[in-house]
Order: C-alpha cells, then sequence, then structure tokens
C-alpha cells in the first residue's frame, strides 16, 4: 500500500497553525488551531467568522470558539481563509 | 504531538460561565452553562434566546434550559451572545 | 470538575411537573411530563400543542401524548409554553 | 426519582386500541395498534391516512399497514386521529 | 402483554405476495415482495413505479428491484398500490 | 419462512453485469457493476450519468466511478437505465 | 462469487494519483489523492474546487484539503474533474 498522509493526522499536524474551515450551512471560520477530538469537533482560537448573507459576506472575530464535526464539510490546514484562496 | 485542548475539555472549563451556543435553526442562546453530557446536551441558566425572525431578532427571556447537543454548530464559551461580538 | 446539573438529571427533577417542549418542525406542547427515556423520548399528560402556521398559532388540546426524541430542539422544565416566556 | 411512565410502555398498554400517528411528512394516521419494535415501527389496522395536501386534507382508507418508526414526530394513545382533537 | 403482530412478522407473511410501498420522496412502487432484510432494504419484482410529478402521475414498469429500507415511510401489504386504495 | 432473494444476494448475482441505480438526488447511474460492500457502497465501469437539470436530462460518460451507498433509493439489477424502462 | 473489485480497494489503488469528488452540496474537487479512512473522509492535494453558482462554476485553487466523508455523493478515480469528462 503507498504511502498515505491519514485525515486525523492531516489535522493533527496542524495543531498551533491556522485552518480554514467550511460548514455544510453558510458559514466559514478562520483561526488557530487548540485541538479536536475524534469526531473532528474543534477547538480554535483568534477566529474570523464569515458568514454568506443575501447582502455579501459578514465577517465576526470571536475568542475561542468550538465547532461542532458533524457540521463540517472540508478543512484546509494552514490556510487564513477565503481571502487567502 | 503539540499539546492541545480538547473539545469537552474546552465545554468543561465554562461550567459556571457565560457562554454562547449557535444552533443548526435560526436560534441562539447565551446563559451561564449548569452541566454537559457526552453528546453536548448542554444546561443552562439565565438564558437570552435570540431567534431570527423576518422582522428582525426576537429575544426571549428563559430560566433553566435543556439544549439538543444535535442541533448545535457552534459554542463560543465566556461570550455573553451576539451583541458581545 | 465544578459540580454540575447533568441533562438528563434536569430532566429527572421535572417528572410529575410542567414542561415546554421545542421541536425542531413548527410545533411547540406544553404539558405535565409523566416520563422519559434514554433518547429523550417523553410521555406528556394534560398537554396544549401549539401549532405555528400563516395564520398564526394553532391551539389543540391533546391527552397523553408520546413526542420522539429525535425531533427535539429544546426543553424548558417548569414553563407552562410560550404564553409563560 | 419519582415514579413515571416510560415511552414503550405507554405504546405497549396501547396494543389493540385506538392511536392516532403524526409523521415528519404531511401525512397523519388513525387505526388499531397491533404491534411495535424498539424502533418504534409500527402495525397498525382499520387505518385512516390524513394527507394534507394544498386543496385541503385527503382521506385514504387502508388495512393492515406498517409505519417507519424513524419518521415518527408524536403519537396520541386513545385517540381517533384529528378529528377526535 | 397483549398478544401483536411485530413489524418483520407482518413483512415476511407478505413474500410471495403482492405490498405497496410509499417512500419519503415523489416515488411509490407496488410489486410482488422477492425478500427482505433488517433494514427493511426490499427485494420487489413485477414492479409498477409511481412518481409524482407536477403533470400528474407517471407509472414505469420495472423488473427485479430493490428498494432502500432507509427511505421508505409506509408499507400496505395485500395492495396492489394507490390505484387499489 | 417461505423462500426468499435476499437484498445483498441480488445485489451480488449482478457482480459483472448492468446495473441501474436511482440516488436521494437528481442523479442515476447506468453501468456495470465491478464491486459493492456491507453498506452498498457501488464500484461501476462503464457508466452514464444521467443528470435532471431545467433543461432536461443531461449525459455524461463515466470510467470507473465508486458510488456512496448512503445515497442510494433504489437497484435495477440488469437494467441499462431509464432509456431500458 | 464472481471476483469483485471492493469500494475501499478502489480508492486504495487511486493514492498518489488524481481523483475527481462530488459532494451532496454545489461543491466538486479534483486533486491528487494522498490518503482516507474508513469513512472515506480524504485528504487531497493540487485541489481544484469547482462552486455552481447562479452565475456559472466558480474555480478555487487549495492546498492539502480534507473532505468530510460524509458529504461525498460519488468518486472517479483517475479523473481530472468535470473538464475531464
Amino acid at each position: 500500500m503507498a504511502s498515505q498522509i491519514l485525515p486525523l493526522e492531516l489535522i493533527d499536524r496542524c495543531i498551533g497553525s491556522r485552518i480554514w474551515v467550511i460548514t455544510k450551512g453558510e458559514r466559514e471560520f478562520a483561526g488557530k488551531l487548540l485541538g479536536f477530538d475524534d469526531f473532528v469537533n474543534m477547538v480554535l482560537e483568534d477566529v474570523t467568522e464569515y458568514i454568506n448573507t443575501e447582502d455579501g459576506v459578514k465577517k465576526v472575530r470571536l475568542q475561542q470558539t468550538l465547532l461542532n464535526g458533524n457540521n463540517i464539510c472540508m478543512l484546509v490546514p494552514g490556510s487564513s481563509g477565503p481571502e487567502d484562496a
């Protein structure tokens, strides 16, 4: 079997670094990853929340935040969010 | 492995303090965290409920309230709700 | 760990008293709690059902009623429903 | 712990009697309960199905019918359906 | 405990006979039941599929068909479908 | 118990033959079945994908394709797809 | 039992190669597969994201990306995405 990077490994390497999280709803988050569990519930710090509204993208600054892994679509480790893409 | 803050640890530290809870529906809650379980069902006290309606945000004061963890998107420990952001 | 009130404890203390139940659909219920199980399926008695319709809130009186815990958003123990808030 | 009526107990007492079942879709059922299992899948007989359509409530008579418990919102044991409320 | 008919018993008795299956989407099926499993996935033969479209009910004839039990709302054993009701 | 054809048996017999797969979204697939697992995730080859769009049915040719069993509504073993019905 | 290609086998063979991933939302991804787990959470590199919007398809370039397997509809191993079809 070719060597591979397992999903939880990828997240684990990102602890202490920036990460961009896209959820199933209209919300995206960029922040520093402090921790996570097997259900990919995630603890972020120094967070910017991007909310897609009919009037464009609304940005909200948050302190420590816990995201429900069940609601996450995708993660981009090392990215500072949609403005970085 | 870098030291990390696990999701349930973050919630546990918040017992007795204020917390802002955003659910998958149109409802948000701010209140004092009294307890929680492994499914992140949460008991809050001294609660303000924010309901997003077509006519703007409706606020409802509640006593002790139990929230279904299955329906929670995100938590902001230490925050007094959307007016605090 | 700070002393806390666990979710099922909160419900257990409410047996024999009034409780307000908000579901994921357009329905809310207020009634006397007769019993519940680990999935938070709930047996209520002396129930008023509040159905949000386009023409306002419709109220229906029910005898003993069983609610599917899977469909519940939040509980407010000790409350007699939305008119009490 | 106060004496309580457990959800499955309530259904079990209803075997052989009338029951009103409201599902997550636009369908309600009233009939005689013949049996059920741990997932609250239910076998009814002598059934009237109420389908909420844009043109009002459509009624359909059915023989023995099996309902998927996963799709059930609430049960009203002893009731003959919405006309009885 | 009063004698009852368990859900899987009801389906088992129907093997080799006609059955009407209503799913959560806009599709209904009538056919001869050849088999099923514990998840109520069902194998039918000699099938008529009824698809509710804006232009009325479209009927499609199918050979052996496997239905995902997860998607089934209700079953009417012994019925030849909506035209039989 | 009458002899029956179990769901996974029906699929197993179809390995190496054509199969028509209808999913919960707007997509249908016809192709040769190469393999499947207990969750009815399916590997197809020589695939035609039918996408229902507002401008009619769009057809896309695909090589080997893996379908998420969780998203499948129904299977018609031996069929070459909607044009065959 | 005819020899077959199991779903996880098909993905495993694709490690180090290009893969096209279609999710339940409006997003598709093409990239190099670096790894995956039993829930088919997937790590991709050198990624192009295709977002279906009312104004047509928006393309976003991403570095290493983790996709939630729960949200995946289908995979086309060896494909470079919708432009390749």
